[in-house]
């Protein structure tokens, strides 16, 4: 006897090597899990409720495995300056660019964070995510790199939704520590990681690998105190220049170098190697008009599995929708609609270290999307419009969705 | 005494030459017009009904005025086939392409067509569009021209917003025409838009000049008709080349002039002399990938008024938000904040020619959107999600919104 089955639904299960399509399926659930997918003529047995899914589509929930929506302000005055002309150089003299976000965050109790954040996370929810990781990053000093973990932490708890925290106070120099990079990597590493990692408040832990922000050797120590803590590493690298990065994070056996938009076919093939999963933010790519795009050629032809997410964050991809990024994923990467599809379900899974999750199979949570589509090219193909009309966590219907679908 | 009066919001009417900002604003409604708009300590007398707006951001109720939301089929099948290396020449030769949207546009009822627009226009619609306007062109044959155009005013007259239709019957040219194009125009011209101008079926009438579509002559055709039945003009232009359409549309004092990537600053000189707006579809320029952008800087010397649209259409644009139209204009084309909004509100009502609304200003249609913001930039600033919390339509609250806000 099933808790809970799903049947006149099409799926897309993420079995196998494609996008796993069973037409006329049936998911059934028990405890929380997957217990049975297949073809609806196939289902073993009853279950004490049955939802009719009225043709509608159903896939793994969706996973963002890369945001930072945990933020004080936002910069939507900055991007105005922008358009009106104002320079980089302007824009920081009035106080602006990513210290005016970790100049808010420090300022913001965590009352006031947790409700800033709740409507972002509720518009990727509305499109079908049920698992977001969220990164720290704007306190950049002990008690605020916490605070922001902390509410990660109670969003998890207090939202219909998975949540994986990542600490990256390596993100940028805070303004105490200017002209002393290096000592703020060492703070990093012996401060503020090992505070993050005993209180548990730190899932995996990231930093931001770049000209304008830390060396590999900084990254390296960094990682280091990761290890010695047992938290896996991921990678912001190679955004703005082939730096090295996606070479480091293979180095370390991190679960993810994320952006890679100037990784070198030789870091590309140290990671599919390590087995590193490489995400890709067409978000930010986009909104800083990066012309440069990632070699998905080399990626494809050394093996590296491909995820996709919002990047969320104030400056660089003020992102909302996980859904938008599939359409540009394909429209800006040429991703195919089944890369992109599982770049947001098994692969993110992956880049998150979680093997739970992310297809529909036997044993897995049971965390589903259910969208009113005809197929599942639909989820890439329009730009904006939320299919999305319901969504399951844990084997339970959390909510009715807002979306009316698009059938 | 007003029926209702809006308290507690902050307003950007787009009077005088940017947003038109009153902080601390109230609207008050009489008859379904806007009887007073100003600062809500000047309010000048009682309501019927007060609306406690909570401090959210007013703002003239959105204007789409360029879609072709009524179409049968879509085109994601054809996407995910292009994204796999299907050439051009193997999907028209396995019957995609426009010829595929006019295939089933040409073989759904009227009642399948209105069923298939009716999530398309609920997605703009739920954001604040509060007009929209619709083209044919997806029929190229009277009949099917006409049900297109009928379902458009259905939509209208059983929706809570005001449809514009238009009709594009010399948006391609039909099979049943195949190597004779001319001759097509000329039953454009002489039988399907007099049928439509005479059954009061459109509002303008639109065509496709371009290498690829209509010649001038044929184009100037089709005008010569449309000023023959007493309707304005409208024209997709230099959207792929320099075809001399700005000016064309210039000549004919068209509404607008849509696309015009490669519109010459001649054209663009001639549209403004004409006072004919240009409609700018950041979408379009997206999706297909073009990397020409409209001559901005040309556009605002010659003091041409810039409106944005969706160019919601299954081929080049499928896209179902007008708010990530503002963000796209801004990103890709450099528009202001201020132009970006003006050209969703004020100007996009002079695109269709509609001079009763656009603005909060006494007189003016009750048409409101009401937004959870802290400034109107972040309706520009955001990539995805709905801070849309309410729509006014004719002086009537018809919803309350799905989207949460974003504060
Ligand atoms: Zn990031
Ligand atoms: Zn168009």
């Amino acid at each position: 006897m099933f808790d809970r089955v799903w049947l006149n639904a099409h799926l897309a299960t993420m079995q196998g090597e494609g996008l796993g399509l069973v037409e006329d399926g049936a998911v059934a659930a028990r405890g929380g899990r997957i217990a049975w997918v297949g073809p609806r003529a196939a289902l073993p047995g009853p279950a004490a409720e049955t939802v009719d899914c009225a043709g509608a589509w159903i896939l793994p929930g969706l996973i963002d495995c890369h945001t930072h929506l945990v933020f004080g302000g936002d910069r939507a005055a900055e991007f105005e300056q922008r358009l009106e002309g104002a320079s980089y150089e302007e824009i920081a003299r009035a106080g602006g660019g990513i210290l005016s976000t970790v100049r808010a965050t420090r300022a913001a109790s965590e009352d006031a964070l947790l409700a800033a954040a709740r409507p972002r996370l509720a518009a990727l929810m509305a499109e079908g995510v049920t698992t977001v990781e969220i990164k720290s990053g704007y306190g950049l000093d002990l008690e605020t790199e916490l605070r922001q973990l902390r509410v990660a932490r109670r969003l998890g708890e207090t939202a219909a939704v998975s949540v994986r925290t990542t600490l990256l106070a390596a993100h940028a120099v805070p303004p105490e520590f200017a002209g002393r990079r290096a000592d703020y990597a060492r703070h990093v590493a012996e401060v503020i990681l090992p505070a993050a990692a005993g209180a548990g408040l730190a899932d995996a832990v990231d930093a931001f690998c770049e000209r304008i922000a830390f060396t590999l050797e900084e990254t390296a120590l960094v990682f280091e105190a990761a290890r010695a803590a047992g938290l896996p590493v991921k990678l912001h690298a190679d955004q703005l220049c082939d730096f090295g990065g996606a070479a480091l994070a293979a180095r370390y056996g991190a679960l993810s170098a994320d952006h890679l938009e100037y990784a070198s076919t030789a870091g590309i093939a140290a990671m599919a190697r390590a087995g590193s999963v490489a995400v890709l933010l067409p978000g930010a790519c986009y909104f800083i008009r990066e012309e440069r795009r990632p070699d998905i050629a080399a990626m494809r032809a050394a093996g590296l599995r491909l995820a996709l997410a919002s990047d969320l964050n104030p400056g660089s991809s003020p992102a909302l929708s996980l859904l938008l990024m599939l359409n540009l994923g394909c429209t800006l990467f040429r991703l195919t609609v089944a890369e992109a599809l599982r770049g947001v379900t098994v692969v993110a899974a992956a880049a998150l270290g979680l093997a739970d999750r992310g297809r529909l199979a036997p044993g897995l949570r049971c965390d589903l999307a259910l969208y009113r589509i005809a197929r599942p090219a639909e989820l890439c193909y329009w730009i904006g419009g939320n299919p999305c009309i319901g969504r399951v966590v844990g084997g339970h219907v959390v909510e009715e969705q807002r979306g009316e679908g698009l059938r």
